[in-house]
């Protein structure tokens, strides 16, 4: 594990007490996070941030999207890209409205994206993707054919200028003047729940919900 | 209400029955989040993605940070910004891979940020921050000295040029061929759920959880 920044524009330079730049941190966030928020400029010089779906494979980061996207195409033309991941784990409740906040770990990935277009690096991409959200889902539902393939288009960013923020744990007020106030302090715990499954309503068979389904959790969720 | 895109760059191009651009669509996805990602380009041209808090006050979106931070500098000298909210729902289990999908509501906001300076403004603008994050908490914590208040930097951006897409529902290849595969298909809802208020270790008092804290949800939670 290194604590070293891998570029000056990755280093995190405010609050470096929750700064990580080992892959092991980096790649809990990644993995546990069913969507990203991606970054891209277009010619004008106006920033977009869109959300989607992410894996994380190796040492790289795919994203899918439609071949008719126009993110994907100006980010497959070569522009920088800016990937940004969050988890939200709970709310900071300091003695001062200044020192509230929020328990997070985050990751911003920069670089610039590769189109895929070998096909068997493709389909194991879309392999990546969709077993990224739910696990096991491959080997259940009807893989992609020729059409869907061609309507698809998967970008590889890189993971080697990445760095994760993690800021977790009590409000830090209580070595201030601030710990006298009578004023409660602590965390307010967030977490994300799985729901029961809902079978389409047009379904035209009764099937059992299969195991991908039942199963479902994150890494970290625990 | 509307349906009217606002601007041809916030139009909703290529999936055009999720768009929606009415205020009251809009404004439930800012005001039940926590988290937003801002979005700016640097002066090389690089895009930067970075979770932030937000507060909606009428027809403004405010962010703050400190008066150190890089992002803010930029944007309050007038660069354009893009500020995107995301709320995940559930995941879409289709019988196709190719149609695999979340369910999900978001917003992007394009336009130019304002610094606010007056202090009377600037004041009711971190109530408004506190209170998106947990109301009722302003009246309870210790309110902003003027160090605290020098340090903090509040940015208004306009919602004149926002849009909404909204994606929920079941998997939409119940009447396509795909329909007769014994695949099972359907929702599998995902929700935020609150924990138990976990008191700072370091408290020098034992106080009762406050209200804000014990009655804490979203606009949204049920």
């Amino acid at each position: 594990m290194s604590d070293q920044a891998p570029s000056v524009r990755t280093q995190v330079k405010r609050v470096p007490e929750v700064a990580a730049y080992d892959r092991a941190s980096i790649d809990a966030v990644l993995d546990e996070a069913l969507v990203c928020h991606l970054g891209f400029v277009d010619e004008t010089g106006q920033p977009y941030v869109i959300p989607t779906l992410h894996a994380r494979v190796g040492d790289e980061l795919l994203i899918h999207g439609s071949s008719a996207s126009r993110a994907l195409k100006v980010l497959a033309d070569g522009a920088p890209v800016c990937v940004t991941v969050t988890l939200l784990d709970g709310l900071v409740l300091a003695r001062s409205v200044f020192e509230h906040s929020v328990e997070y770990r985050s990751v911003m990935i920069l670089g610039t994206a590769r189109l895929i277009e070998d096909p068997d690096e493709k389909m194991r991409a879309l392999e990546a993707l969709t077993e990224q959200l739910i696990p096991g889902r491959w080997a259940e539902a009807r893989q992609p054919n020729d059409k869907e393939m061609k309507a698809t288009w998967i970008l590889s960013i890189p993971l080697d200028e990445a760095s994760a923020k993690i800021s977790l744990g009590p409000p830090d007020d209580s070595d201030s003047p601030d710990a006298d106030l009578p004023v409660w302090a602590g965390n307010l715990p967030l977490r994300t729940v799985v729901g029961e499954p809902v079978p389409d309503p047009e379904a035209k068979q009764d099937l059992p919900v299969p195991d991908s389904v039942r199963n479902f959790t994150r890494p970290g969720w625990g």
